[in-house]
């Protein structure tokens, strides 16, 4: 296939290249947790091996499956990766179509056994994310999307029925965080100042203003499972209203974005990336700025109204959201 | 079979009971996760309910679901849920068997489609949790214990070989909190004295002692899923290694407490409770006033090392948490 003009065929083609892969990759993250998980008590006697040995070993595994298997079929394809990349430089991309894959996504979780654990593959084009596959092994739901195809998420094996995002019949209304759920994580940064701000705007999300909490939201509550790609994917579902993240990298979200904006879901970047977007009109594009930028927000599908378009409101949400809480600069 | 002694093939008999209420119950739940994702957008104009009547009419259908079949099968029995006791009226517990369910755990994240939704269903006998069931529909979870005879989970339908708990072959280290990964939710008290109690307790947990964090444990990370009961099955099941929660009461709890503990895992409650059982000799019995207390730890069973027992890990752990977090009073 050209790399100039990538069809919505070949873009079928890649997805079920792409959903293979992420199979394979699921059965040997299941491996890595199974070796975890049978680490003897007492490593040190007669085990050389720890758990974050097991899990480096996995992840490098992971990821040299994926490079391989992408290096045969799609050789001219470029590839974006934590590996790629050293600590606290932005990818710069290229035209060229681009794999953007996080081979375990949530490994505190898989060094923990907590399933919320994935592979996330997405594809880059003209600089923009137009494909993205997550799968979560532990309980085997894989959601996929392609740019104006729409998103999917299949539970139970190759052969179950993809259910089109998000599951709800019809978008529902959100007037407001009081009565969201919304998804925040701890992150890695733990200096004073990145937890001080963080602490203090999720207490003002969750505080009550009524109840003395200035600034306070009273979100419906709020949520942490530690995956930024299960994140997205549980945005599109429908499962959560917004999510709202500091510090985790392109990879991390790729394939996230295309599954939550075919499922009517809108990102956007930092406070300053969002307001920018507004004035000049490019609201709801996912820029290179905005994609490798490290600070993300995603917002689900709002039903319109004779007053409100879904993209009104998911302006005023992202306004509201952005009144609230206090950002950090990624470390 | 008497009430006086109730021997462990009648806990196996009350314990195929209960599981199979439960696969019923989440049959009924599934439905109004069914009928809330069904809602139109246009409520108002041509649907009279919205999500939270919805919820309400499902928690109460299940909830009749098992008052029926508790009544017609354990006539004697006793029951403790939410409907039983007005609020912030503790339960009194006679010696008799008495089920203590909590039909829909996880109503918010019901209400939401986030699927981390169960029935719990918990027996008290002679006044202390013996026998625990825990199923969440949404991923066909099913955790189940009894008291002496271990806890195990079943994934993929009631022919699925159940595994015994914890899911690791044998107990692992816990150093300290720094490297657990620890569950701690929002809750619904969101009072001005409860958010600042609880975001600087989260604050402390999460950040790092050597960052200008005064009293930072720098644990792993930090999980919030909305549901108790799953939140002490994942500590039994070695994904968690320690949870903390204050306000939920005994029905969201009493299943998980002999899930958690027959997986080696040790329940206390308030930090002064906690502190009283260390004094007394009983740490580790989770008497009526902790069963009642509204406020929980659960950690994960610990190796045992030359130097100190799994009990003592626990309850250096405990310490550990209880000079790190700030209570506050349930309301």
């Amino acid at each position: 296939m050209s790399l100039q003009d990538l069809t919505p065929a070949d873009l079928q083609s890649i997805l079920k290249f792409s959903v293979d892969l992420a199979r394979k990759a699921g059965e040997v993250i299941l491996q890595g947790s199974e070796a975890i998980r049978s680490l003897s008590s007492q490593s040190g006697v007669g085990e050389k091996k720890n758990s974050v040995d097991l899990v480096t070993e996995y992840d490098v595994k992971v990821e040299e499956l994926v490079g391989r298997e992408i290096k045969a079929t799609y050789p001219d394809f470029g590839f974006v990766g934590e590996e790629s990349y050293s600590a606290g430089v932005r990818p710069t991309l290229t035209d060229a179509p681009t794999f953007c894959v996080d081979p375990i996504d949530g490994t505190t979780n898989f060094v923990h056994g907590f399933p919320f654990v994935c592979i996330s593959i997405g594809l880059i084009y003209k600089r923009r994310p137009v494909l993205g596959v997550v799968y979560n092994p532990f309980i085997d739901h894989l959601y996929t999307g392609i740019k104006g195809q729409g998103s999917y998420l299949t539970r139970g094996g190759s052969l179950a029925q993809p259910q089109r995002l998000p599951l709800t019949s019809s978008a529902k209304p959100l007037p407001s965080l009081n009565g969201a759920l919304v998804a925040v994580e701890w992150g890695s940064d733990r200096s004073e100042a990145a937890i001080a701000t963080k602490s203090s705007s999720f207490a003002r999300l969750a505080g009550n203003p009524e109840q003395n909490v200035v600034g306070g939201r009273m979100v419906h509550s709020l949520r942490s499972m530690g995956s930024a790609a299960l994140n997205f994917s549980f945005v599109a579902q429908g499962a959560l209203d917004i999510y709202w993240e500091i510090g985790c990298w392109a990879w991390d979200v790729c394939a996230g974005i295309v599954i939550a904006e075919e499922a009517g879901g809108l990102v956007t970047g930092s406070r300053d990336a969002f307001l920018a977007s507004c004035k000049d009109g490019t609201f709801g594009d996912v820029t290179e700025d905005i994609l490798t930028g490290r600070k993300y927000v995603v917002v689900r599908s709002i039903a319109d109204t004779p007053n409100e378009s879904c993209k009104e409101a998911q302006k005023r949400i992202i306004n509201e959201l952005y009144d609230t809480i206090q950002e950090v600069e990624p470390n």
